[in-house]
């Protein structure tokens, strides 16, 4: 496999930074390719705007996703957003490594979430989940975080079941562009526990990694039950999408 | 009132910064101070890092957080970091507006709640939900998109129902530190409606903002009905946090 490793913590010595490096060595022995794009070190740009296109199809009025599409056509997107999203069509998993912000990706990914996830390639009017860009692919959360699991554990919970909390990633990003989705690892209470804690979070890491073969991805809608105005199909003369 | 709106939008002539100038209008005119960061105007920086710290607690290992703790009480804050800060607390009400990216905030707004919820001001400890730091404010997302209402209409919608979709922001940050929050105004399919359906959506965001007074807020937890360690209460003999 061909594996994209989206790495996004301020630290290089934190945690989180070695479950990238033990991905990396861990996949590698398993006879994988691995490419990072550790975006701390690349100083990556998170910010969408018209500097991101070459080329303009209105250059008087910006439409992020039509001039994402129309330079894409024309191989009119900036080097750093081409860069990336070549890696991207490389991997067949991508693995997105991040501490949890704010229940979500930290700004920097945000970033990349925004400006490589190029419409046209990745999605596209009906081009959406089992039907998105890039379908055949897997996609994996893999994050720190300072809560523990019980504090996610349900709906009862403190912060809600983790599923709704990370939707808009798995399902309203991931899933989206087709990516089939791996459970996500949460290293929970990272910043509270024992350097043998760690460790054992480290092993569990790795093991998950080494059996993703193994691993049923997460399951989101097909547009085979939804309409071509994505209404649900309520019996079986409709005709789907 | 004092009312801060924090916009981001790459187009300025777009739909959602007429959403932004539409409230400013509304709102000073009931009587209300409105401040703007309009974020891509100030080319705001979105990355938390360690530049974000004039004084460091540890100067050799970055825990964000622990350091927006201390730099807050050292007045060490980036320049750019303590006058959102100020604008924050200074605003009984803080509207975030902006397109749907990815169903989040784009890059942009996302560095901003990053950079800005300063740990130790706007949470900490068992200080969040309704014992956050900024409880007694409100806050509210208004934002574009370019689908349909009835593509988030429950979970049997296409991309289920909006609550989870909006959880993270919702939840996981505007209740987090406290603000009550209002329901979210979205203002649906912006791309591909006519002339008049968006003025008619201007209209009816007008009207939401001159009626705020009457809106019940969402409803979060309480920590009352959690225990010290963030375990759901079983029975009223439990301790409460």
């Amino acid at each position: 496999m061909n594996i994209l490793i989206v790495h996004a913590h301020p630290e290089p010595q934190s945690f989180c930074s070695a479950m990238k490096d033990l991905a990396v060595d861990t996949l590698q022995q398993g006879g994988h390719s691995v490419q990072v794009s550790d975006l701390y070190a690349m100083n990556w740009n998170p910010v969408a705007s018209a500097a991101d296109f070459q080329q303009r199809n209105n250059p008087d009025y910006l439409v992020y996703a039509l001039e994402q599409r129309h330079a894409h056509g024309q191989q009119a997107l900036a080097a750093d957003i081409a860069a990336e999203l070549e890696k991207l069509l490389w991997a067949d998993l991508v693995i997105l490594n991040f501490p949890l912000f704010w229940c979500s990706v930290p700004a920097i990914l945000k970033g990349w979430i925004d400006r490589v996830l190029v419409s046209g390639v990745c999605y596209g009017g009906l081009r959406f989940y089992d039907r998105g860009g890039l379908a055949g692919k897997r996609a994996l959360l893999s994050f720190t975080l300072g809560g523990q699991s019980h504090m996610f554990a349900d709906e009862e919970a403190v912060h809600g079941d983790w599923e709704p909390m990370l939707r808009p990633l798995q399902r309203g990003t991931l899933a989206y562009t087709g990516l089939s989705v791996l459970p996500p690892f949460a290293a929970c209470h990272v910043p509270y526990i024992s350097q043998q804690a760690r460790e054992e979070i480290l092993e569990q890491y790795s093991d998950y990694l080494q059996r993703l073969d193994e691993v049923e991805p997460l399951v989101f809608p097909s547009l085979a039950n939804f309409d071509r105005h994505l209404h649900p199909l309520r019996n079986a003369q409709e005709v789907p999408a």
